[in-house]
């Protein structure tokens, strides 16, 4: 596995349940599609979390990257 | 259906009501018509929440992309 | 009409009045002249709005794109 | 007078007296002299108000153009 | 040991126990596994704190760079 | 003297005593030694102003361009 | 001394101690080691100050370039 550089880590959590936390104190978990260089990303299968409460189940989701604190495969 | 990169799953969901949550609490709901690599999205039959109260109907709106979070197909 | 990309909206929305509402709560209502890919615009006989109140009139203005949050034709 | 693009507007406003106004809620009133595709612009005899109340006279002063929310002519 | 640009020193401190400080008040405890030019940055064996408490264990965890405040080597 | 574009003015301040203000709501007095197309900028002789209170005498200062408000040459 | 350009200024406080003031209120004072063009900087024998109180005594650290007011050196 190729883990030089951080793209590469996301490359290797791509299709598994990742964590998303985003800066507005909100969190998504999904199943991680596809990323870019911008961190830019798209979750299948995505729930929303705020203050670690479930709120909303969604089908895909589409993050903007900027709005991205960090990416973690979910346990 | 492409879905390798980010753009993809907008691409996807072109032609179909998205919601798309910004920065400021707000959310639009509205049929997904143009999108580029800036995130800026044109929504046709466009309507305005806050709080998850209906708060205007607008027709087309243009919305600059760095005030979005996420972008959803809605159910 | 060219709708393809957003800015082709924006193109579309030329020498009409629109709405313009600014990441500090301030809505500009104005006939859009001119903008940029920056999204830079300029309207003409534009009003400023503070919490739908009117609170000026101003002839022409120019509004720093990254200030926006949407465009939208006016009623 | 050309007013294809934004900084066409910025261009006819120049060495007319413009108010300019800031993010942090104060404004500018003085002669515009210059301004570049960043929106810095110079002002010639500014004024700095706060809350529409005049706080200081100051001779030309450079603004940094990503702390512009608008510039109009002045009445 | 290069230390003569600022990514040298990140650089040594590659597969060291680092302290990453984000902008929202929390850290971030790891072994660094890789960075770039944006200082995106990926830490192994992860644990995030809120106030000197630790919060949760993680595994490998990408940050985005532009919520980086600093990064030390730990005691 | 050239006082086209912005950066001309910063120019003409060159080796005068100058007020920097910034986005946190501090003041520099001091004089003008160097500039970049950041608005990066250094000052001698500088003094440090919260709320128009002289708070700290430093020597040579660099301030990173993104902070700063304005530019004017001091009374 | 070259003093034309603000990095310049950089330059000449390279090994000696600075202070380093962030946009979230803290100081580090420490040996400039490294910078670069985004104003990243590398503190050797760094101290994290917060309101003036020494916090934490730290060895090496990297700065994010956008997270930093200004640098200057020491008395």
């Amino acid at each position: 596995m190729e883990t030089d550089r951080p793209l590469d880590a996301l490359n290797n959590a791509r299709n598994k349940r990742v964590i998303l936390e985003l800066k507005n104190q909100k969190q998504f978990i999904g199943k991680l599609k596809a990323f870019d260089i911008h961190i830019n990303a798209v979750l299948d299968d995505a729930e929303e979390y705020v203050d670690g409460q479930l709120r909303k189940k969604m089908g895909t989701v589409f993050v903007r990257g900027d709005t991205i604190i960090y990416i973690a495969v979910a346990d």
